[in-house]
């Protein structure tokens, strides 16, 4: 047993970050500090923002820490904005959203969104994240209340969640901003500055002047522009594909009592199904999440590429070696006209008809830079009015942002032969 | 069993990367792509060039991967400006400098320099570079031989070697401005540009024109900037300190025999150690050597945290929190009166004499950024004549960054209690 | 009489050039080093590329000169992708379509396209380029040819001209660039980079990637943009109607036989009408054109604005001051239920009907970012044949950018009186 | 005669400037926006801040109304993280500190430093700008009063007026910076971010924290780079010699009643010789004063370029198509033995005795990064003592910064003929 006690704060008192996107970036109050500090945010140093990126963007190592760190920042420059518009700010809502938008993506596992689904099944990261905050206030007294009701929408003044969770939100504007600078696909830059300086409060609603009409419209093309040349890469699919079965593998695996290497917090996700409540229930179940992290699944990734599974054991050589499966999009479902001669060719390199939905993967992907259905992006007219985006911009660009584009593909593993 | 044949190469003919710091990067020749997509080269995506740094600059996160992409980058643009500057460059010296930069640091292990001398102790990285290089050239049909020369140093035309190993090289060059970008420390910035624009030979030498003597000094300036501001950053000594203390920690125990938690390929290299003749002598040594990176030694501190031996665990727990051991430093090694009184603190917290050395730490630093005892910066003077930077600079800067600076540390477990 | 003999060469021979956008630019060849030396290539450093935009933007006081060497530089990159592409292209081919781009903007007069109408009405600034390049090629003893012939779209090889002159060349790639980067308005910025490396020729066609069709859809956004934000920004149009407003006047009172303070060259073209002929019958005309720039717009305005022409004076000394007409925008070309109030409030500020136009003006600008009737933007598809970039983009936003956007506006002296 | 009434104010409430240097600049009050809007301060447009250094490096045409600007926004960058660190700064001191920073350059002439003796012999620039400030203050009721105080470092704070005019005040941050973005000379770049965050207020002194050393070194580093590739740039110098040359001629040619092409302000100053008491005595002698600019001078070269006097339309015609006189440095004073030979081979070429002084000229350059004597950069050291950051730099490299280089040079009409 250990026990670690007195402070570290008097270790490194460093309350000022080096960022490459933003200069430096301020940790303005005690609070938030300790928020830094504290294990459950540490954790995010080791969980890379796009996850297998960095196959086809080299650059793209950065993290949720670095993310979240980003994302409060703007969030001070624009309460900072709000302020010199004359809107009263209190200090602790100042701090609260900060607290807020710091938090917001505690609950992410390894690789996010990749494996969401398939390394806690059934539970999403927000619901994690809202556990932990909780968590962290319970230890904090209830220094995170006014945070975990901006970040829940509770909060009275409405436009705090929106600066949280809308499609201007702060969040969004660090992660589009960041992602192209570390992946250097500079056209995706979104101009962070000027659309911070554009942004008012009207009627309780976070809104945009009137000026900032074309940054908003170019924010919406970056937007669009990033998710077909980084978000939706073909390359970055396919390794996130064999990623997926992978997973699914060593679940498969596991569940039918096959020992796997794996670090013990990890082991534990593999081999149970936990529910939400569980995480509520059981309180060491936040400490065992709270261990996991991108590098179990590349130790499990690296510890499996021996073993005596073929297919478990492919899949991780080739994920290593990037030799990657072969994908093709589609702008219709791909019916057995294309489906079978791959079956054919993967039948005769000895894949068995059980395992064939580990080699042959359809699916499909969505992108719409401007959802029209959701809480829309206002913007104030000179007159005073508030219009939706799509409606304020005279031209017919916008409009065409919101057609949800729609795309199906096929990916297969066309180099792969499990023949002894 | 498995066999991939074919090659992925008709998947993705990507040979151009994108890269943050200069924008595209390309791939000029089959044989570089070759060499990029072998697997010797693409573990260098999980080999972080700076270790642990991020613990104090959180984008200081680009691998070796990236670096060595990189300067092959400068060594292109530095050839080509030589070329206009008249030389000949047949086209097998240019692929052969590129090769040979590009596989500058193939024998790095998990955090490089940090736990080279723990990992593999006795076998440095240098020459696993060669050993991997050979290897490849085997399969290669000897289409490295240029560059293996090159790389040794026993290519004819001097100037090559100088551009791969030297106080200007490409690796040098690329490096600091690519740790200067990632860090955000821009005072570190070396303007790679001017200084190869710069660039000449004289009498086989690798030289700088006169005009670019202050670019030279600025290269310089930089130099030591980045190493008090980052290579030797406080805070990160002590993060070093304890990974190694760690390092050492599972040495021990696992040659007393205790179990410890770690990849196939991981415990292979805690469990022996291998001389740099095993690494000729042994095939299948090197492909263990290439399932190494820094995830291994992350799931490692991950695996242990929870290890029965309270050492072991503490050091891990302490690390993965970012609650380090507090660091000073010292004009002169430090004696008895700063010892004692820490040594003593510590055995009140239950350290015992035999644990003392991995919660006491001391250490020193050198520095100096321009080696007048090593190959010199030569520059090109008006007249013709060569001269060593030192002797070129008629202002008495220069001579003052060849003085070595030296610094001790202690480094102890303040905040520690290995009471139960 | 003076004589200025050898050269100057042995001066200075900078063959490289600092540039903040590109970094350094290389002057190639002798032939482009003379050019770039010959006083009318020199005279461009006195004409701004965005003539009064720093009203505005401050920090757009880029020059015509600059412009013309970052394009010369665009196209040394452009063509060196080809070359690596497999294409070949010849050495006096390279030089020549450098030349041509360089030699591009000879004709723009003092404030470009603002004044070009007033100062030498009806002779277009292309057509007195054509006879600057002829006059130099005639000194050069045809050494020119190529380029001349590219630039008229009469050499053989028809990609040449694209590159120079189209909705994709290099001209276009280098202003946008350029703008966006001394405006400040990064929104704007368009990744010249991956653009280029996306060129490519097909039957004699300048095309496009398919790969690359993000970045167009990216620059032609961005071009948009600048358009909007930038070139027709109002507070730029109302201080461009002023200064046309003020050489009106100048032209008027100089025909009534008014004495106006002016330089010689200047005075010459205050006083007469030149035709295009007069160009090239007269062999000094050209000298004198060159002795036209910016100052001397610049010292005439400042010359006038005590001049005792009520009207002329009160033009120069508001526009001196930055103290300009109100400018208002409309959908439909406003009747006179919007002019007649305006006017009746200048009459009562002792403003006549036959002056009224110099404070009250109207006029229409049209923007369409991409002009389907001209020589359309190709693009390469994989499977080989070529697409118009608005068929091409399987989404409807380029479509919607080649709608013609047609503004009119007002524009009129608010706070002027001429009231004794 | 003419009126203009209202404010203009109502046109254009642009309070945000676009900088490509800093994002944006915030004009923080009303009475900081009427001082910018101030025919005073919109004169600063059209002088540039580097005055003919736009003939090396073509990037180079900022403007002092832009340096100032980005002065001002250093301030107020400054003083927020001094309110940060827990110092009290009022708002009135706030904006006076921000207003007098803002004006510190009004009294710049026509090319600033390079014409200051020759434009208005006997009186420097700063007494001029305290005569505007004082000016513009009556004008204002007394409301520049505390910037006026702070200017002339009568303010009781006196760390105001270190800010304001000192070695590490937001004069030299700005310029440093700005110099080193808009010339391209990456390597002169200041981390003037970091610099700011490590500023802090010490007995009433600006200081900087120890943590900042490096920065301060890079600093001066910077500062002595910036020198002698720019400031000090033999083509600059050689351009600035022959504009002195240019202007001295013309005065003598004035005082010899001849006429000469002239602007009616530049005229009156070109014949007269004011003293500083008829700046406070004649009151419309500042109204002239601020019609002269840039543009006063190019013209006028321009002018006379065709003059009769063959000394004065040669050297015009010269600089005008950047046909420069050649120039060599030197350590020690150039003797005979240099200068005769020369002599003799102007002369040779029609140059008389009385004219020799036009082609010939001689002079003396020195600079030191940092100037002990002055007020020193004072370090905060961790202890709480302040030390001079020569003394609290613990390697030699801040000492050798101190030394005064000095050169001599030789600049000379190699290419000149003045025979008929």
């Amino acid at each position: 047993m250990f026990i670690t006690f007195a402070k570290k704060l008097v270790l490194n008192k460093r309350k000022i970050i080096n960022d490459p996107v933003y200069g430096f970036i301020s940790i303005a109050s005690d609070l938030l500090y300790d928020l830094v500090d504290h294990p459950y945010f540490q954790r995010l140093r080791r969980i890379r923002q796009l996850g297998l990126a960095d196959i086809v963007y080299p650059g793209a190592l950065h993290t949720r820490f670095h993310h979240a760190l980003g994302a409060m920042h703007l969030m001070s420059q624009a309460l900072r904005t709000l302020q010199e518009k004359g809107h009263l700010i209190w200090e602790p809502e100042m701090e609260g959203a900060q607290a807020a938008i710091l938090l917001h993506d505690l609950g992410h596992g390894p690789f996010s969104h990749v494996l969401e689904s398939v390394v806690i099944p059934g539970v999403p990261h927000e619901a994690i994240t809202l556990a932990m905050m909780k968590d962290l206030n319970r230890h904090l007294n209830g220094r995170l209340d006014i945070a975990i009701q901006m970040f829940e929408g509770t909060y009275p003044r409405r436009f705090y969640h929106q600066m949280i969770s809308s499609q201007l939100d702060m969040d969004r504007m660090d992660y589009l901003n960041r992602d192209s600078f570390y992946t250097g696909v500079i056209e995706g830059s979104i101009g962070a500055d000027r659309l911070i300086k554009m942004l008012d409060i009207s009627h309780d609603q976070l809104v945009v002047e009137e000026k900032g009409l074309l940054s908003i419209e170019n924010f919406l093309h970056a937007r669009r522009l990033m998710y077909w040349q980084v978000y939706l890469h073909k390359t970055l699919l396919s390794a996130q594909a064999m990623l997926t079965q992978i997973m699914h593998r060593a679940r498969e695996l596991a569940a039918a009592g096959e020992h796997l290497f794996a670090t013990p917090d990890f082991a534990l996700f593999l081999n149970n199904r936990f529910t939400l409540e569980d995480f509520y229930n059981q309180p060491d179940l936040l400490t065992a999440f709270n261990g996991l992290d991108d590098n179990d699944v590349w130790a499990s990734v690296k510890g499996w590429k021996t073993h005596k599974d073929p297919v478990l054991s492919t899949l991780c050589q080739m994920l290593l070696d990037r030799n990657l499966f072969k994908i093709t999009f589609f702008d219709e479902p791909p019916g057995e006209e294309v489906l079978a001669p791959l079956r054919e060719r993967l039948t005769a390199r000895g894949i068995s008809e059980t395992d064939m939905r580990y080699f042959l993967i359809t699916g499909e992907t969505t992108n719409w830079a401007y959802e029209k259905e959701q809480d829309p992006i206002r913007v104030k007219m000179k007159r005073g009015n508030l219009l939706d985006i799509a409606d304020a911009s005279d031209i017919p660009t916008i409009e065409a942002l919101t057609k949800i584009v729609r795309k199906y593909y096929v990916c297969w593993g066309k180099n792969v032969s499990l023949r002894g």
